[in-house]
Formats: C-alpha cells, sequence, structure tokens
C-alpha cells in the first residue's frame, strides 16, 4: 500500500475512530485501527471496534497503491497528531524485517517534512469485521438525533450493574423516533418528528427505486407490534455518537438501520455502529401522570442559578432543596437549611396557577433536568408533594423531565 | 461587623487566598479564611494560613462597622462565586442562634440581589497569626520574579522524601537574586539582576531615610557570609506566588523579606508567606563546567516540536532520544529505536562548532527544559557523551539548564 494525504485530514479521523478503541483491548488486534486505501475510490477508510462500539470514516487521499493494514491506533494518534501541516506519505512494506515467525507482522512507514517514523502494523486479516448494514432503516436531521441524545443521554445510570438502565431507549414508529432515559430516580424522553421516514416509506409504498439516499436504500418495515420498533443502545456509544454528529451541519441526514442486537448510525463518510443492551426496557410512560392540579411557569436560567447557589448548602447535607410554592404572591422561594453549617434561601416570581403547596427535590436531579431543558421558559407541573413532578420546556424541542420529589422532614 | 463589597472583588481575593487553605485541615480554624474589616482604612482584608503557606489580599469595601471573624474557606467561596454581580451586604451577629457551651460560634449573614445566606463562623481569637515582616528585604519588578520562578520551578523534585530538592534555592547577594532547581538528573539557575536592592543599599549608605517604599522600610544588611542570604523556599508556596503575581504588571514591585526560616513576598494588596525548607542545599555550582569543547545554536521550537514527535516512540521503551551531532554537515539529527515496536527519525540544520558526537538524552528532561527556555535561539554546550550537558537561551533571562546525558546501549 501507498498513499499520500494531508496531516490534517488523517489526524482529524484518526482521533475519531480512536475513541472506538479500547484502552485495555481484551485480544491484540482490537488495539489497533484497520486503515484501507481504495485505488478505484481514492478514499482511504480508518476502522475501529471494540466488538460493541465500531466507528468508521473516510477521506479522500492520493491513493498509489492499495491495501489494508492494521496500525496500533495510540502510537500512530499521537505520532500523527504531532506531525507538521502538510504532506505525509505512508507505505507498508512486506519483507526484510519480517521475521518467519511472525509473517503477520508489516511495517508502516509515515514520512513527513520533519522526519521518518516506522511502526510495526499487522495483517488485516485479523482485524474483526464490523456489522455490515441490514436492518430497518429510517433516517433523521443531524439536529434532531443531535437534540434527542441531549436531552436522554445524561439521565441514563451510570451503575453498570443497572443494565438497561444504562442506555437510551429508541422507539421507532412511524414517524416519530422517540429517546428515553431514567436511572430510577428521574426520566428523561424526547419525541423527535421524522419527516425523511414518513419520505422512504411513501417512496416505498409506491413502489419507486430507492435513489442515492443510502437511507433510502433499506426501506422502513412495519413490524408485528403496531408499527413500532424499539431498543436500548448504550449511553457509552451514544456519547460518541453525539460527539462525531454534533460538528455536522443540523440539516444533514443521518440513517439508522435497526435491527435486533445491533444499530448502525450512517452519516456523510461517517458510521458508528453498536451493539444493544439485552432486557426489557421499563415501561415509563405509565409514570408519567396525564393531569396536574398545580402548574408553574418560570425562567429556567434564573432557577438554575438559584438551583445552583442553594447547591452548595445543601450539598453539606443531604443535597435536599425546599421549594415553596406560593400562589397567593406568585412567587417561588427556594430554602435549605444545613444545621451546623448554614442555610440559604432565595426566592423568584413566577406565574402560579393551582394552590400553595411545600416540595422538596434532590439538587443534582433538578439540576440536570434544568440545564437539558433548553428554552428560556419552562414549565414545572405537579399534584402533591409526594407525587411525580414533569418538567418541561415552553417551545424547542418535545421534551419531558420527570423527576420524584423527596421527603420534607417536619 | 457589617460592610458592603462587590461580588467581583470579594470573589476575586477569596479564590486568591483559598489556595492556602489545606483541603484536609489539621485543626478545624486552618480550614476558615479571616475575614477583617477595618472602618478607618475602608478596607476588607482577607487571610487564609496552613502554619507553612499564608496568603493575605486586601480590596476596598464600605466598612460600616469593624470587625473581624473566622468563616468556613470553602463554603463562603462557594457560595460567593455563584452569587450574581453586584453588591454583598456581609454581617456578623452574636446572640440568637449562639449555643452556651459553644460561645466562639458565630452566624455571618450574606445578602445579595438574589437571596440570603447564613453561614457559622468562628471567633477569629482562634486564627494563627500570618508572620510579620522582619528581616534583611530586597525588591524586584514582578517580571523577574515571574522568569525566575517560570526559570526554575519546574526542575524542583515532587518526590517529599527529597526534601531540600523540593523547593528553589534563592541566593541573593548584593544587586542579584539567583534562582536554583534540581531532582537530581537536571539543574535550573536562573540569575535576576535587582536594580531595587543597589538603590534601597544606597539610600541605606546614605542614611537617608526610607520613604513610602515599603520596599526600602526594611533595608539589605549585608550577611556575614560575603553578602550572601541563602534559603530554600517549597516549590508549592512558589506556585502560588507565581500564580498570584503574574497577572500584575511585568514593572510593578514585589519586596522579598528573608529571616531564618521565614519568606515573606509583599506587593500591591498581597502577601504570601511561606516557611523555609531546612537542610544544605547541594553546592550546584561546581556541577557546570566552565569550558566547552562541543556547541550546538539551534531553534528551540523546531528542536521542541522534534523531541516532542520522538518521544511518542521513545515513551514505548527507556524514554530515550540519540542526538547525532554532525559538524561536517552542520546537522542535527535524533533518533529512537523502540524494538518491537518502531523507530523515528527527524533531522534539521544546526551551527555546530567541534567534532561530531553520538549523545543521548531522557525526553522528558530535555522538553521540560526547552519549554522553560523562552528564546527563539538556544545554545547547546557539552564536552563528551557522559558528562554534563549545558542549554542556555540566546538572550532574553539569564538562565542556565544542565542536563546528564543517558548511556547509549550500543
Amino acid at each position: 500500500m501507498k498513499l499520500i494525504c494531508t496531516q490534517s485530514d488523517l489526524n482529524t479521523n484518526l482521533s475519531l475512530v480512536i475513541r472506538a478503541v479500547p484502552s485495555r483491548p481484551t485480544h491484540p488486534v482490537l488495539g489497533n485501527v484497520l486503515l484501507t486505501g481504495n485505488p478505484d475510490t481514492q478514499q482511504v477508510r480508518l476502522t475501529a471496534f471494540d466488538l460493541s462500539l465500531g466507528i468508521q470514516t473516510s477521506f479522500a487521499a492520493n491513493v498509489l497503491q492499495g491495501g489494508e493494514i492494521a496500525i496500533p491506533a495510540k502510537l500512530l494518534n499521537d505520532i500523527v497528531s504531532r506531525l507538521p501541516d502538510g504532506e505525509i506519505t505512508l507505505e507498508d512494506e512486506v519483507g526484510e524485517t519480517v521475521n518467519e515467525t511472525e509473517t503477520d507482522r508489516r511495517i508502516v512507514t509515515l514520512t513527513s517534512a520533519s522526519g521518518r517514523y516506522q511502526v510495526r502494523g499487522m495483517s488485516s486479516e485479523e482485524f474483526p469485521e464490523l456489522p455490515q448494514i441490514a436492518g430497518t432503516a429510517v433516517s433523521l436531521p443531524v439536529e434532531a438525533l443531535v437534540d434527542g441524545l441531549r436531552g436522554s443521554l445524561f439521565a441514563t445510570s451510570s451503575d453498570e450493574t443497572k443494565q438497561v438502565l444504562t442506555g437510551v431507549h429508541f422507539t421507532m414508529q412511524q414517524d416519530t423516533l422517540e429517546f428515553a432515559a431514567t436511572d430510577g430516580h428521574r426520566l428523561a424522553v424526547v419525541k423527535t418528528t421524522n419527516q425523511a421516514v414518513a419520505d422512504s416509506e411513501k417512496a416505498d409504498e409506491e413502489g419507486s427505486a430507492a435513489e442515492d439516499s443510502k437511507a433510502s436504500q433499506n426501506s422502513y418495515t412495519p413490524s408485528n407490534e403496531a408499527s413500532q420498533l424499539e431498543l436500548t443502545v448504550p449511553a457509552r456509544a451514544l456519547r460518541e455518537l453525539e460527539r462525531m454528529f454534533a460538528p455536522h451541519q443540523p440539516t444533514d441526514t443521518v440513517a439508522l438501520y435497526l435491527e435486533p442486537g445491533q444499530i448502525i448510525f450512517q452519516g456523510g463518510n461517517q458510521r458508528l455502529t453498536s451493539r444493544t443492551l439485552e432486557g426489557q426496557y421499563p415501561p415509563y410512560h405509565q409514570l408519567i401522570p396525564r393531569q396536574f392540579q398545580r402548574q408553574l411557569t418560570i425562567d429556567r436560567r434564573q432557577l438554575l442559578s438559584s438551583v445552583e447557589r442553594i447547591a452548595v448548602l445543601a450539598d453539606q447535607k443531604n443535597n435536599v432543596v425546599k421549594f415553596s410554592i406560593d400562589s397567593v404572591n406568585q412567587q417561588l422561594s427556594l430554602s435549605v437549611e444545613a444545621q451546623d453549617v448554614g442555610s440559604g434561601q432565595e426566592s423568584m416570581s413566577a406565574q402560579v396557577t393551582g394552590e400553595s403547596i411545600d416540595i422538596a427535590f434532590n439538587v443534582k436531579y433538578l439540576i440536570d433536568g434544568l440545564k437539558a431543558l433548553s428554552t428560556s421558559d419552562i414549565q414545572i407541573q405537579m399534584n402533591a408533594a409526594n407525587s411525580p413532578v414533569i418538567l418541561t420546556p415552553l417551545g424547542g424541542r418535545k421534551m419531558i423531565y420527570l423527576v420524584m420529589p423527596v421527603q420534607l422532614r417536619n
């Protein structure tokens, strides 16, 4: 193989795929990145795969001679990231330095204006194959995907023993994709309306052939469960997905290929694959109250600042902040009493409907939710001091954040 | 006590002094910051002291009623840093909430536009007194102090068992202040010429009274050891000193008060005190060769980039990089052979005098030194492959960096 590319392209793409390289590989080859030079397309493809999460990217290069080789990922990334701007020539040789007993070892030479680096690579044959595109497809704008992830990922459980709760639950219906996450104490649900699905469906119904959109190559097939397909994707893979697609244009399209045990995201020259989490996701819709006796409309940033300040004192105690909702004065007061340490109190105006009430929350869950809701005003809806409370944005993304109040001690 | 100040002033000054508050105080009072309101000067003073490092700052405020109180430092800082811009009223009450058995406990109330916070404080009587200004004084520009610290601090030992080597050694002579640091493998020495000392001395010799400069209140007294005063200051205190004074104007003046066991730095409204390290500092001047058989003049940044790149491969092995200095071609080549992993080679032009030589270094020590030398060109001087090598800047601060080569294995 021999190719010439820019340091910038190789560096940018390496830093994307390296996120799928395990820090302690269970098998030596998984510590590598697979580099493929295609002389026909004049493209270089990089692949990393830890057997659960896989990332693949491509970029244009001058591929003089095609080939494929696995190269130690961290070492290659460390060298390339420090090379000066400009062209890099990458070449691999089979021959002279290869030991008879180790025929799969090959030498990769990187030459740049500053110097010459040689790294021992491995035959590409050992590198595990990334799952192929198959299954049900849906495509949605980058903006909807990133919005869904930002509004749900933070609410997943970080406790590995909680299995399905460590992932985000995707529910795909005919024209919507719902993201849900809960750690047992709070629940975040984002619904994105997905015009592209309807389009691809229509194309299919009309029997017209898929055009050049990858997303439409696999048409949407309604499942038996009332046109609904569900799966839970590990938060770790989705954090990489968010990082990968957040810099894209909001209107770019990402295609999702869903099949049992596997999900693939494809957008532009980038692909992310992930195994899905096994197990029944809790029936979270049952938790969301349909009616509310009390409602509060309030400035989100002002409330967030107050809760963050009062959290300093709440941290000293049990992380509990008391909300005194005063419908007479149309006011919300926050207070914390941390015995032996101190106390804090803040007040702000709010539009209150329903009777006054005292209700308490864990500050951490409140802060997480207030940060994830992105609009300037929000609604807080509740029934009693011991039943679920719902936070929703006024405008913006279609999101629900449910948090359980905690008991006041007096 | 009652005072009104801006959130910005209180926050800025708190974040400075809090660096002297131990994370795990040996005595409860040391976890506090001492706040003193002076109605005569209309100044608020903050003090923190861990019995080794002390930091004190002052700022203007509307002091309505004077007083002094110790307040839990981290809690106060966490609250104040989150308060909105604008005025803060700070008040302490002795009375209602005070328990009979705990007469030293007092309540401090902070009121801002957003709300009201109360924190339990302690009587100022328990707070240890900061060392008073005394001893030999010298004053130097902020620029010289910060330069001296930047050129030496990095070479101190981080191994607490190495005692004096964990500090920077100060040698004060009539008109110079020398900073030296070594961890046993490399040595950094910076000499600053200090005009201000000579001035204050002259003033003293002429018998004229010190004017309004604090620095000249304590005149320079030549010690018995040929007008030389030496002490070693812990790196930890000096890192805070650098952080504290780096934002000052380069031409501002810092006064140093030296006495056995103690050093005080005073500049503007800020003071830092530190105990000194006990023990004989190694006679490092003996290590510096007087004559050299070989010399190299080279672009510092280019060499640093090359060493940083080649360090990626050196990291895989024993951190050793080989320098091949070629006087015929006026070239320096760097190379690393990391068996079973790979190899790297870089070359650059250099002005070489003396015979060609191969010599090897630990990359870490080279990188540290090349970063600390701030000029665009540097000189590297040496005799043989097993004797000390000296790096000096061409122009800029008066600095020497000595590094021992390592043995080449072949």
